[in-house]
């Protein structure tokens, strides 16, 4: 497993690629890398856990199903609460975008 | 509270900076930001949580009680379990360097 987040990015990008930094006690920080891919047209992310999303490279947009749309850029993070429905609308197509989502249970 | 955490680097830095991005079900996110700063000469960071740290600018060193020694430059990220000793060996003097560091439980 890579232990630089920037240096070991995939060498061609068919697919977004998922990779899982750490897990523990219910918490997963997981590098995402997009180069023009978005969520599927049809449908949402509805997610158990609350998810803390920091852009590190590149640049995308968050569509949320009350219509509301945030463009990320480099340093850019934000808040998704379970539940929220969301999509990826948009990631530029000209260069990797680098996500690190930090993902963790919702208070019981 | 700012929104990005590379766009928002205090103008001075006299101390290390320390910010809090999220803090949730015993979960802490928090932005540091080091200008050649350095842990105290004497003692150690004992810490109750684990820490998962990542470098996004600039260059730090840490070093742990049994005599190892991380240089981390941006990209690198390091998992720092609960009680292992360690300080901030050397930051880099000429820029700033900012850690985004994620606190959480030891799994009880």
């Amino acid at each position: 497993m890579f232990n630089n987040i920037i240096n070991s990015l995939p060498a061609e990008l068919t697919n977004e690629t998922f990779d899982t930094l750490l897990t523990a006690n219910n918490i997963k920080i997981e590098r995402i890398v997009s180069k023009g891919h978005t969520s599927p047209a049809s449908g949402w992310h509805d997610q158990e856990d609350n998810e803390w999303v920091l852009v590190l490279e590149g640049a995308g947009t968050i569509l949320f199903e009350d219509g509301r749309e945030v463009t990320m850029r480099k340093g850019d993070y934000l808040h998704i609460t379970a539940h929220v429905k969301h999509k990826v609308s948009w990631t530029d197509p000209d260069r990797q975008t680098i996500w690190l989502a930090v993902h963790y249970p919702v208070p019981t």
